[in-house]
């Protein structure tokens, strides 16, 4: 019974319907136990009919960039040119306080609007570290649902820039025009995982700096491309103007030739097989936790440890290995 | 024979050797399964002759704000004062190049001619998300080694702030004068696990702009501390310069204060005890890995379902409960 609404749920999404995209994404994301057997489920029916392949584009860029009216002139686009465009808004949470994610929603009010764009807040927060993120299964749902091009955006807080690198085919960052200072410090590990740098708002008063700002990130890459020898791994520097669908375009032709000389060259599969490895790493960090958590005997253990380690200086290593011990106690015996 | 060179060992680095403490610190940090065996018996045997407590000072600030200045200038100060004052440098490596950790020890010239101070780089970055990092066993044998203070520092590239937080009984954000405009993004996050901001190079040509940028933290923080009702929790933002013993003394002041406050209402002990829950997970999640890698057929079939998930669209959920199943499966078929 169940079974039959979950394969009726993934023959619905398989044909483009967006309710089942949603109602799908939202069970994949349920930490619930039921859900997650569902969800389970639900990849299998969808896997047992072939896999979709479709361009994920990561995009970064801190508050105010402009990464939203960015998404909304690209996507109207891609969309013009006959495609299928999904976005999922991967919003940070700080590590103590919650984020909102419902600005992006309707900052992208033009591209809303088109039938052939599903627009989704996919909440990454609850683990800075990414640990636990669904973003990955959303955006596989999204492929599965026949969207050509999955957008996913995020403001780069916590870890999220690495995870939306992992998921993604190409990353883009995005920054404003400023005075160059910013170039130091927490940006070089996103400039490190960026495809291209896009410079926006080179339109008006911002032009002039817009340039400058270009020219500072294109000589800080050449600088990062020595350091990495992959050819496949050199990044550009570009100014663009949202306002102005024409730049646009032409920084898109740009990550095009980039995916296309990937694909030709097998990259693109490469980074994909390397970024399920690196999640399903991180679903086992995730889901080895919640087994502890749900043993009533190891939960209590692991608790008890825990004082031990603060009041008597017990090593978290040796605490760590003797819950692991306990959890797989008979393969240890086995020779 | 082993047993017993770890046993000197722990015994000379209570004395407070300090060879003997950069060599526990080695041993803590190497991935050598035999080395991690040893440092397990090393925790064991310091353990059993009871824990000493140190109060550790978490420090972060972006490349340039003076922080080793800062810390060179307190650190001289409480040795003043009769303590042991220990250092670790958390040197963050951004994702995909490698950092640098020789800069703290040579900046911090005056400190390092003390025998009452340690000094140390702590590499934490080979994984951004910490986990795997040895900073805190690092912290914990530098208090066994008769250090009165630990100071924790780190740039705050990834995840290290949250990392030394989770680490230290008190976190301090140092910025340095600016315009303000860095307010948003990025800093939110460290600021909500900050106990104090301390405005820098509060001196000669700086001095105005410093006074401005506290003023604006300080209303930040205000904004913050509704949101998160601890009394425990309330930032606080003051100007520091690092050339004058005096502003560094008064600064230290307040942080005193507030840890005596932590101290006799019992949410320092508390602390540390979240914390160590928190270091035993990442524990757990690092050693779970290292588990299944060093078993070959569990490591095989990682491997495969890595390929299943990125060519097949296999479910990332499933596949780690599969590898998980295995590890524990004498578990599963119990009741």
């Amino acid at each position: 019974m169940r079974h039959t609404a979950i394969h009726n749920l993934a023959s619905r999404l398989r044909k483009g319907d967006r309710s089942a995209l949603s109602k799908a994404i939202t069970l994949v994301e349920s930490e619930h136990d039921d859900h997650q057997d569902k969800s389970e489920t639900l990849f299998r029916h969808l896997a047992a009919t072939g896999l979709r392949h479709s361009v994920r584009i990561g995009i970064t860029g801190a508050t105010g960039v402009g990464k939203s009216t960015f998404i909304n002139t690209l996507g109207t686009i891609l969309i013009g040119h006959g495609h299928r465009v999904a976005v999922l808004a991967v919003d940070p949470t700080s590590t103590l306080a919650g984020g909102s994610i419902l600005g992006d929603k309707t900052r992208m009010s033009e591209l809303t609007r088109h039938e052939a764009c599903y627009i989704r807040p996919s909440p990454s927060g609850r683990n800075t570290d990414g640990v636990g993120d669904r973003t990955g299964e959303a955006a596989l749902l999204c492929e599965q649902a026949c969207y050509d091009f999955v957008i996913i955006e995020t403001t780069g807080t916590g870890q999220t820039n690495v995870l939306v690198s992992e998921i993604a085919d190409i990353f883009l960052l995005l920054v404003a025009p400023h005075g160059g200072d910013e170039l130091q410090g927490i940006k070089r590990g996103v400039m490190e995982l960026a495809d291209f740098v896009l410079v926006t708002k080179n339109d008006g008063e911002h032009a002039a700096t817009a340039g400058r700002t270009c020219a500072e990130y294109a000589s800080a890459l050449r600088l990062l491309r020595h350091r990495r020898g992959d050819p496949d791994q050199v990044p550009n520097a570009m100014t663009v103007s949202s306002l102005c669908a024409d730049t646009v375009m032409s920084c898109w032709q740009s990550v095009e030739e980039l995916i296309a000389w990937r694909r030709d060259h097998g990259t693109l599969l490469e980074r994909r097989q390397r970024n399920s490895a690196k999640r399903l790493e991180s679903e086992i960090r995730l889901q080895i936790l919640n087994r502890i958590r749900n043993d009533a005997a190891l939960a209590t253990r692991l608790e008890d440890l825990a004082h031990e380690v603060a009041r008597s200086g017990t090593s978290p290593m040796a605490a760590a290995r003797e819950i692991l011990d306990a959890l797989s106690s008979c393969r240890d015996i086995q020779p």
